[in-house]
């Protein structure tokens, strides 16, 4: 364990970088993760961690010495500096950094179940949805255009380490679609037009579903992309659901839609 | 308009109130709230505007002559007093505090559909559900024991507007089933028991259903209370869903057993 004493060393700055600066996260291909439990889903999967540190007053958090025995350096810091490296008010025992996963486009080749991301910005909405895409085992979470970066401090936070497992791909939409549809699975956008069919009346065991921005929907694009047009059916105010249950409630369906309930 | 020139003015210190105490809230029976938007929905559900504090340097938000014209008292501050009443790191250019809204434990009883929380500490997750709850037109969600204040500004900012109209009650978890059960509604807890019943699989149309918190699920005095305890069948790790997203997919299988789709 190495002590760190000064703001200017090199692993603390290094820590303070990944948690503000998109580029270099993408430079580094390392995030930064905080938290005993987020550390937990990290070793679990099998993500490579990087460099461990944990506040000099604190007990030394279970998987630390996990993580060591596994090649990540390990520091201390007293707490004024140590705060300098997390991302939240309250900041926990322990920040980390590790590799970023990294799934290629096959993901999708095997994906019976996928969702297609555009423009969702939300670090919280976008955490949410790679943690219900797990809980229901999606295939693949393909991010399309102008979608928030999934190893931001708050996405990673929102996900409770579905991002260590969760197939997650990076494509424009119109490549993703090709894709998609070459391994036989049609694509829906989610629309509120008059004209879009209730999500229920579709079928979605083999399916890729488009989903947008909470303020401005799908594209025209992805609507003039789409095989089908689908809408989640309410009783009450139309516009009114947020991207993260809009998400969860066509990721049910498809889930449903597959097991045949 | 009055100017605010001191952070002393009485009207100032209110709002900061209102912002940082329950209790005060609760005293007052007024809440914060921010942005032209939400100003318009305010207005747009009749909700009682009382004091509308605008940046100095901002256009007037529409909504802000039309609260005055209703009885709202209108101030303005400059930047740096302004942000004090704002719970928000980059505040918009209109807060405002209204009554809370009340609604007697009467809106349970033409209530067919209804949530009832036990334990929904996270703001921003009690605020989702409002939101979802009134987008599906449920009957009414019950607060019972151990939830988060739904008129503190993390909530009112996550109902994005549906707090001045989706019908909120307070009442303990005991005390509601009873009222609900005198109306013919069965209760069934949420629970990832193995005895528990596929929520599709239970009829919904009539039915009050008992969420409870993300990390300790309901409680045993809720389990032994419930009619029926059902879950939420997922095909991937069980424990991981948002309590905002398991309560989304709860309230959009009673909207399908209620249209009979």
């Amino acid at each position: 364990m190495t002590r760190i004493e000064s703001r200017q060393n090199a692993t603390l700055k290094h820590l303070q970088r990944l948690r503000r600066e998109k580029k270099y996260r993408k430079t580094c291909g390392e995030m930064l993760c905080e938290g005993g439990k987020m550390l937990e889903e990290a070793l679990r999967s099998g993500a490579d961690v990087r460099n461990v540190l944990v506040r000099a007053d604190a007990p030394l958090p279970d998987g630390a010495r996990q993580a060591e025995a596994r090649g990540a350096r390990l520091f201390d810091a007293p707490e004024a500096l140590f705060s300098l490296a997390s991302d939240v008010e309250t900041p926990q025992d322990v920040v980390f950094s590790c590799a970023c996963p990294h799934w290629g486009t096959d993901a999708l080749t095997a994906a019976d179940r996928v969702l297609l991301l555009e423009g969702l910005q939300d670090p919280g909405n976008l955490g949410t949805i790679l943690r219900t895409a797990e809980a229901f085992a999606l295939g693949a979470v393909v991010l399309c255009e102008g979608c928030a970066d999934p190893f931001s401090p708050k996405v990673v936070r929102a996900t409770m380490g579905a991002v260590f497992r969760m197939p997650c791909v990076f494509l424009p939409l119109t490549e993703a679609a090709c894709r998609l549809r070459e391994n036989g699975l049609p694509v829906y956008a989610t629309a509120l037009h008059e004209d879009s069919e209730p999500l229920c009346s579709v079928p979605l065991s083999r399916a890729a579903v488009i989903i947008g921005s909470e303020g401005r929907g799908v594209s025209p694009q992805a609507l003039a992309l789409a095989d089908r047009h689908v809408v989640i059916p309410m009783a009450g105010r139309a516009e009114s659901l947020n991207a993260g249950v809009a998400a969860a409630i066509v990721i049910y369906e498809m889930t449903k839609g597959g097991s045949g309930k």
